[in-house]
């Protein structure tokens, strides 16, 4: 019973990796590259792509927005006038905790990736099964906030260990919390060490400008990239 | 295609049902009641544990701890001289973001139901899976930490409709977020309209000693509980 149940789960990712394939394939072909946007619910990530989507020196970037339901996150980046899909996952099931590859195939016709260089995808919040469904994306970037612990990366390995780049959020918060950050770095350098990391407030700005560079150069196809599949 | 695969998480949330049932019984049968504990990461589940499980009165807890990897929370509860088994949901597949029945019974062996009143199971941090899986519980708690926003129920429904009781956590940073607690209330009435809340601190102690009785009086087998399956 236990063996037929792991081969069940690995034919459902062999073939989530199949339809990642495809879809990378076509933001390939269209000159689009691909961020895969993941954190725990409330990290963040609407906040920090909000401080920089409509500013990426020369990059034109779009977002697709994936929730379990509604739309608030969608509304408050398309009021910035960039382009935005959104994805419910709450059809079937009660809402699935993550994007996976078929979905995002499936909002395609809904991008204009003609007129964009950057395709941002904010994943669902949850800190398990996003790290484990590629979507098509060139790079992974986590958005961990202070304010959920220093021990995360050791409860929540692969997340931490499926991503180029750590951003540490709410670090405005850090005089009101006991969240020790060099215990923090240590414990993601026990997970995935030398992975880039910075630590940013969405609040405040610090660390922006770096962030909104970091993005940027992603979204300039003549930069190289090492790549997830 | 999209009507086989409803079919077969229909199926595999049908068999959760009975395994949960069954569970309810072998406690039912101990006489010990039991609680699901559910929160994103980092909210602050284990602390508001720690606040209180040395000190039910008239009740014997114990914890049944739920994580991807490690015993960090284990750990931290058996400090506090209660009985505690632990639960990993890594082994196959990268990690099951929530408990299901199927991994709570498998612990039924370690857990000395004969010599407890009530049993705390503390599920994976996810605001999403845990909600669809009962285990065998009499009633759910579940813990939103004010540091991840308002919008909480309407992007996370389901969690927020399971739910017997919500605990708002991290008051104590109250004044240092932007963060509208009638605005975060209104919301949560959209969804579950009257379920218990109480604003808490695990840090200051604010709103614990309810949290206690609460939990109190869910142990003590006297007192009658509305109760889901």
């Amino acid at each position: 019973m236990h063996r037929t149940k792991v081969k069940v789960v690995e034919d459902a990712l062999d073939a989530n990796n199949t339809i990642a394939r495809a879809n990378r394939a076509d933001f390939d072909r269209a000159g689009v590259r691909v961020v895969n946007l993941m954190s725990a619910p409330g990290a963040g990530k609407t906040a920090l792509l909000e401080r920089v989507v409509a500013d990426l020196p020369g990059v034109r970037v779009g977002v697709l927005e994936g929730d379990v339901q509604g739309s608030l996150d969608a509304d408050r980046l398309a009021a910035l006038h960039v382009p935005v899909a959104q994805l419910n996952t709450d059809p079937g099931f009660g809402g699935e905790c993550h994007l996976d590859a078929n979905m995002v195939r499936s909002a395609l016709p809904e991008l204009p990736l003609g007129e964009i260089d950057l395709l941002v995808v904010e994943n669902v919040g949850n800190l398990v099964c996003p790290a484990e469904f590629k979507v098509g994306e060139n790079v992974r970037v986590m958005v961990s906030a202070i304010t959920e612990g220093e021990e995360k990366p050791l409860k929540y390995p692969l997340m931490f260990r499926a991503c180029e780049l750590v951003l540490i959020n709410k670090m405005d918060l850090l005089p009101h919390l006991d969240f020790d950050l060099e215990r923090f770095l240590y414990n993601l350098d026990a997970v995935h060490p030398a992975v880039d990391r910075m630590v940013v407030s969405a609040k405040t700005g610090e660390g922006i400008e770096r962030w909104r560079e970091w993005l940027a150069r992603v979204g300039r196809a003549s930069e190289p990239l090492g790549a997830p599949a």
